[in-house]
């Protein structure tokens, strides 16, 4: 933690800013090694050029702050305080008086918590704190890609925990409730989304809802779904036909796993962002079924399940070493159904190396 | 949904506000029947004092928009397009040139999109939307009250679903695995929060983190669990002795309870808010442990796990029908253990109902 705090201190200086304030829970994650689920209450964490950082929690959460290592200032408020009347004594301490540049997650940081910091600093100018901490976080670590891998693994026991689920007339939410089962039984605390298992032509939604659809003869059978490990994310997809599949399913299928490797392809340090999503892009127009892609190639994953980079087609950004993303081409017909496949990466030295590993031919699974 | 849109848009006329953007996914969900989780993408229903509303939201979405039931006009965008374009698009045609006053949801709208607003707006003045949807969010009517009880019902299920997995040994993540299991085979798509299951001195803990401590005789067991069903949430916390019981946990589990009910018995219409927290802190310091309840009496239930009102000691508001609320006085003993009881509640036209109905009375399981 201390090499992060450091090197966000160090930016802060070279960007003329006052100090900091982080605010998301995975930043606050990232940068304290606190884990923490605030809900609507306040937690925060204060960086400075020159200064000891502090961390800002409800006082419900201060001694699990302890417990989880941050061994620096903690201000700690109840349910009936006003945290601001403490943040302000705290950074009256450090000598901030009269900040000319404050640093905030722009992306983050509520409208009505910027008008809090600017009743009591009104001159002072906000500028993007994203742009410290986005390019630390976005290059994974040995030990975080580590657990990414472990995070991954722990996916790839989640397709395969459901397609021992799958039974004819069985339901889409059964087969998610004996998925989250078996992965709870070895410790996953929390998935990384909602899971997702879509039969039959429900899986022809990209963001479709799993419910009450009995499974039969014939039909797609979809799962998407990640953990949380040791607080980083998994997310894979995965997609099957039920008992007998048709030449249509078939040439959908065929077609995104072509697109899916013909990315994969192009993962190594250098290439354009954007031509990974033309590349799939590309391939699934050629077959005939371009408006039936309605969304990017991929995203980040990390502490969040989707963070930066963002993969589309007009992220110009260069793919680097230690980069973790996803890479999801899809293909969704409407009545027909659906087709994705998804793994988590890393790009490496010379190429990528894929965290999510679960077979990918088409498999009639019965 | 149109009686909803149409007293919020009243509220606009009242308040001289030219348009309302509205972006969390609970408002939205609210105000336009569409439940929507659009992790980092833009979802947000624009309203008028007279013209027509639009939904914004991810072209992926579009197709459920429709299917949830919003017939009015959609801006839709793709994961490369820049969503205000299109809004700025949707708001000249509704005659939106020089607005003097927006109201946007300040607790929830971030302050990079209130800067993409006001780069369109420079000289307008961004005011809280929170008025014009809290109050009328606050007061369930019967449909909401209806699903809250179901809701309920189904937190009840889960703790009985807990003890039922309760054996000497088990860890508190095989008791959540199981719970979760059967609240899932039942058709609960999702949890509103991250379930809680504490076995002995973990329980001291108010916002422990349920892990692989085994249960053992003389633990107290915390459950504290709650569902979403059809878009509302549940939030129950019961708490047992396992196989064998000491003095002083009996005194700490009838010291809360004792409060409990003191706290249920005020829960009228009419009653300050403050009176309950007080209430409840009342008992507990009598008792001697005031030191150990560091958390406010309770929090509004509804689309979200916590919402408005707020039950800490300075909410002057008093209780009105149609409120929905939890009731959760604790103690909490480092190394000891703690013990909570939590109910969910509706204020009636002459008192209150319970949501949550598992018995109350200490329990010595095994």
């Amino acid at each position: 933690m201390n090499t992060r705090l450091n090197s966000a201190a160090e930016q802060l200086k070279h960007r003329f800013i006052d100090f900091a304030l982080l605010n998301s829970k995975s930043n606050v994650f990232y940068l304290s090694g606190f884990d923490c689920e605030p809900h609507e209450r306040l937690l925060a964490l204060f960086l400075f050029p020159d200064a000891e950082p502090f961390l800002v929690c409800p006082e419900l959460d201060r001694e699990r702050a302890r417990v989880s290592g941050w061994d620096r200032d903690i201000v700690a408020y109840g349910d009936a305080d006003d945290p601001w009347k403490k943040i302000r004594a705290a950074l009256k301490e450090r000598g901030i008086k009269n900040p000319e540049r404050i640093a905030v997650e722009k992306e983050q940081l509520s409208y009505a918590r910027a008008e809090a910091l600017k009743k009591i600093f009104p001159s002072t100018r906000l500028v993007s704190a994203e742009e410290n901490v986005q390019p630390i976080r976005m290059v994974k670590n040995a030990d975080e890609v580590q657990t990414l891998t472990e995070a991954a693994r722990l996916a790839d026991f989640g397709v395969e925990a459901g397609l021992r689920a799958l039974k004819t007339g069985c339901t889409e939410m059964e087969v998610i409730a004996r998925i989250e089962y078996e992965l709870k039984q070895k410790g996953v605390r929390e998935m990384s989304f909602s899971t997702m298992v879509l039969f039959g032509e429900k899986s022809g939604q990209p963001h479709g809802v799993p419910g009450e659809r009995k499974l039969k003869e014939g039909d797609f059978v979809l799962f998407d779904l990640g953990v949380i490990y040791n607080g980083y994310c998994s997310d894979i997809t995965r997609t099957f036909v039920y008992r007998s599949v048709t030449e249509e399913q078939i040439r959908i299928y065929e077609t995104v796993l072509q697109s899916q490797t013909a990315v994969l392809e192009r993962c190594h340090p250098g290439t354009p962002i954007s031509e990974l999503d033309r590349t799939a892009r590309g391939i699934i127009d050629g077959a005939g079924y371009g408006e039936y892609f309605p969304h990017r190639i991929g995203h980040g994953l990390g502490i969040e399940a989707h963070e930066f980079p963002s993969l589309h087609e007009k992220n110009e950004d260069l793919l680097r070493e230690g980069m973790v993303f996803t890479v999801e081409p899809g293909i969704y017909i409407p009545e027909l159904g659906g087709v994705r496949i998804e793994d988590d990466l890393v790009i490496t030295a010379d190429g990528h190396r894929t965290l999510t590993r679960f077979p990918k031919e088409l498999q009639v699974v019965s």
